[in-house]
């Protein structure tokens, strides 16, 4: 049984490899009647794809997302959408030397040992160039968020040990433009020079690092998560530790959270328009696994990426000790990428989440 | 579309709420032939039940486990298992305060929101003892993953800003002995004074704390984790993310390893029987969603209970300000009782992924 | 992956042996706030019941109806409903002499050679009163249903070769009086006599006879019906077919439908208030598998009941020739008790449809 | 909630309009390790095609069928194998007649009834265009039955009132050649000329005509199908019921076994090797939902078409009277094309039923 579907209303299939013919998603569930801006999604695409800057790979692919299906006259219909993206900048030559080689810290080994046969070139599937059509279906989540008034912002707050303060009151639509300013994307331009330097720094020796992305989502209405399982932050998390890389996830107050007393964590209720509002926020907009109207906020942990430009020790498909050149083109640091994928995939969960809640009511 | 399942090939429902006449479990997907030791799962759910020890809550619940289906002369069958605990201790007069008024940092707010009706008495569905019907399935899981030597594990590794160093070389069964010999579940038994002493305290001043549980799985098999969703990470992240109180999750280097660099953090292979084994494990025995046959380690953030035995500012049903005030029988922190929750989800997800991989392969 | 849930908003999960301590089932995705009144679920249950009439097995149980969860207040909540029924009338003496022995057209050979283990009392899982669970079930769903108007109605429409005309005009509320007047529960009270004797002649010969059941949905608005696989006459279809016994379904014209030419075939559409009509419904109230507004009806064909008080050749566990006696307390035909399932599971697809149906447009 | 999914354990999404860019399929759950035939999987989809001969439709699309991911040296890597099929011949001018007029026994106006908006294109996705996708993946769950011995074999039964007597004792190779010596695909050489002569003469006329198809699955293992919702026959069943234009699915002794007596209709078990074989067979290979190793029989009726030649009353999407013209390129008769998708659709069923035996038991 395999697991290349998310969501259960607003539903993804995807497909793909990283040197194979296309990378592609079906959505199954997207409403009819939406206004489907291909720019739109093509932009978001573009804030993912190889090459954008001297911080990310010099790999160059233009992701360009083709529609299928499910679209008339620029609308959805309700039926499936279909969005393919063909692959490009094959150089699958630069994986011949790691055809029976298992990379450290890669999925090399584990595919090989589950599926017994494995697509190595650039990866296969386990390559993060699948998480294109994850950034191609949540840009269509997002449309559909947005004409609820659903906004959703990620950036980076951390690369390495230099973290970014805390946000202040900035709307989604002023937190996006200063992201955008800096090739890091982390809205503060003073530590965004920072982390550049630090990557490039990093860049330059041949390794890597890690870092952190926080999201928001903003006027989320109260109501969205089904318990006991598929509690808001339980999707977020699922859909958040899909993503390449990730090796934790918190939301609300998290693990500092697990350090505090409860007459110093509790959110104490104020009275409100349009239902009442908390002090204060460390329930991370969600309680009982259910939105309650206030700022949705989690932070996602990246490991650094395994590829580095230095010769290492490993094992051979023969099981034995053999030795892995660094080459390719390759990023230094995910994160600054990785800001498009984990909004596209908060996207997917709240879409999914908001359908879900339409039925839970007699009306 | 509700979320009260949980799995694919080993698919459990629950229901139930606290003060209503039992809670329960349908487990459908257990393989035929698996002896079922009923004493096993009933000491489960002692280890999860109320009243254990001064550092837990005072309520008595026997939890007594009672077995409807699926099990013929001592074995299951492949139907479903159907598993009833009746409720007993019910005050449901302690709540009769909080009927119209919602406790902060709890879950009242969101359902009524959600549903437009709320069961008040004990918290209804919200309530952790909904957690009694995973701890009894998960027995049953545990039961099928020793049939193939897996093991878990899981202690006390925090409360509040005591932490445990990590483990040693010892093996689960030593493990659990040195577990068990205190209340607070840690395995350290000097960090388990101090915890214990700490909760106390917090207890006496009618306050609550957080704390983390750490776990282990030994003997997993190599190949388990289905990408690119359902990766196995992020199975057991959406696992433990769906248990109340749970703010976090990390496994392998977690959030410390977003702050190294790939040349530290790579776990390089070496050559071994059964496989090539890793020097470190920063990869928490996890690799591309697939485990990669070394120990798989993870840890959960919880935060404080909710309810405190101070008095506090809220909001009524009719939005307008009310005093809610601390009364009942709490809690002062979730995670000595929690350690067999986290188990127990852990074992769901390793049962699910086992069953899964069984046709990923030609054979 | 076993396969005990149906349904994807409604959802049920249902368990339980013939001769085991209970059977039941949890509903996942009833709507919050719908009355839930029990005396309807046991007047269902009573109809489906064994013993009601010398045509029926002389069995006796109660089929109590008990409710764990998921109301409050005479209401639901949003949270998993549960139902149990336990099991009476156990009489697994009577089963012992087919411990071993495969009773011809029973499941009792394909159980043990899928699961390698059967509990053979009651023919255990494979026994038609686990279709008592679905009742229950099938009973809030029309409830459900009820509050949107939508009417459901089955009766036997043949007994062996004895066929009931086709209905004229009246109301679901007079077709059920009609039907209820007579143990056999044919709409047709001349043809019901007819039945009835030539059933109690079977009865008296220890033999057994087929017949069919045909069901009526008025009412039931346009759109139900999810392309291009869970359409709404395969969702009835899959329904009907899952339930002991069933052999055919067929919807509109059916069977008769595939010697017709198109000319005579199609529904022509003429102008009506709130939509189109059409001036015949060979579609049977569904087209491209979407109701259309107007009568949806289908007929479920029964084989007739396997044990017959006949000795007959067989084979046991052994592989090798046995033969097996008739004894026990059997029906002589199933479609009398059969009506209640088959409205039962008709509303179960209908409610799950309902739902899925809130969130194919944007609102 | 979308449906447009099948199947659990090999799983498939497909999506795509009659007129859109393409349709396709993605397969996520085919085992790793099958050697994919692309030359079989187009032989599949040539005997769906349009175009094939005098009495099926002269549109002409060659549904060339292209593979985008998931195989690898060929053969299937365990990842979702896409497979995708760009539409060719569109006429959209055929259809501008009927964008706003709803064409009788069409899905036009339900379509546009549930969603609000219609690809009216050749019929957009409700076309039985979409049905290539079925057969495309079909064609690979064949594959994999193959590898296990297991042959699919469908045929055309009945053309109008004109039926093909029962089988001899042929096997699936002879009747394969057999079949596809006539254009009607029926085994028989008399009957099919008859039926072909009767195709003909109704498509003078202008007119349309149903007809049957049945199908038999020999040498299926014993064990397949999960009770109690998910039956072989019942899964088989809502396979077929999901294909454009069927009305009806019966296995087995399917409607004549209502008319029989249970002295009659049970099959007599006998000692055979590799467990009991049974005298007759009216449980069409399939007792308590699961394959007894018996052949499997069911048959499946198509009403006629619902394009005629000749002009129709009827309503437009402003609610009045319009009337329709005949005209376009279309199937006076979809028997002998459907063939192929009973087939694709039984294959779908057997590979996941037996993709999901695999975990039922403790092995």
């Amino acid at each position: 049984m395999a697991g290349n579907s998310f969501g259960k209303a607003f539903k993804i299939s995807t497909y793909g490899e990283s040197h194979g013919v296309a990378i592609g998603v079906v959505i199954d569930g997207c409403p009819a009647g939406l206004s489907i801006d291909l720019e739109f999604i093509q932009s978001e695409l573009d804030k993912r794809k190889p090459g954008q800057s001297k911080i990310t790979t010099q790999r160059k692919e233009s992701d360009t997302v083709q529609i299928l299906s499910g679209i008339f006259e620029g609308k959805s219909t309700g039926t499936p959408i279909s969005l393919l993206i063909p692959n490009e900048d094959h150089r699958s030559k630069d994986y011949e030397h790691n055809k029976d080689v298992y990379r450290p810290s890669h999925a090399d080994y584990t595919y090989d040992a589950k599926y017994g046969i494995r697509d190595h070139r650039g990866g296969g599937r386990s390559s993060a160039r699948e998480t294109a059509a994850r950034v191609a279906a949540g840009a269509i989540a997002k449309l559909l968020l947005k004409t609820y008034g659903i906004d959703i912002f990620a950036h980076v707050t951390s690369v390495g040990q230099i973290n970014a303060p805390n946000l202040g009151s900035e709307s989604v639509e002023q937190l996006l433009i200063l992201r955008e300013e800096n090739i890091v994307r982390c809205a503060d331009p003073a530590i965004a020079n920072q982390m550049i330097e630090y990557i490039d720094s990093i860049r330059k020796d041949g390794d890597t690092v890690g870092g952190k992305v926080s999201c928001l989502i903003k006027n989320c209405p109260v109501g969205l998560g089904e318990p006991v399982f598929d509690k808001l932050h339980a999707d977020l998390g699922k859909a958040m530790l899909s993503i390449n890389a990730v090796h934790g996830f918190e939301y609300g107050s998290g693990f500092a959270g697990s350090e505090m007393k409860g007459s110093e964590h509790n959110d104490i209720f104020v009275p409100a328009e349009n239902g009442p509002k908390t002090l204060t926020n460390f329930s991370g907009g969600i309680q009982g696994g259910i939105s309650n109207g206030m700022e949705i906020n989690f932070t996602v942990a990246f490991k650094p990426v395994a590829t580095i430009m230095h010769n290492q020790q490993t094992v051979n498909a023969a099981g034995e000790s053999a030795e892995i050149k660094g080459k390719g083109r390759h990023d230094p640091c995910v994160v600054p990428r990785a800001v498009i994928i984990v909004e596209a995939m908060a996207a997917l969960v709240l879409a999914d989440h908001f359908l879900r809640n339409k039925t839970v009511k007699l009306t």
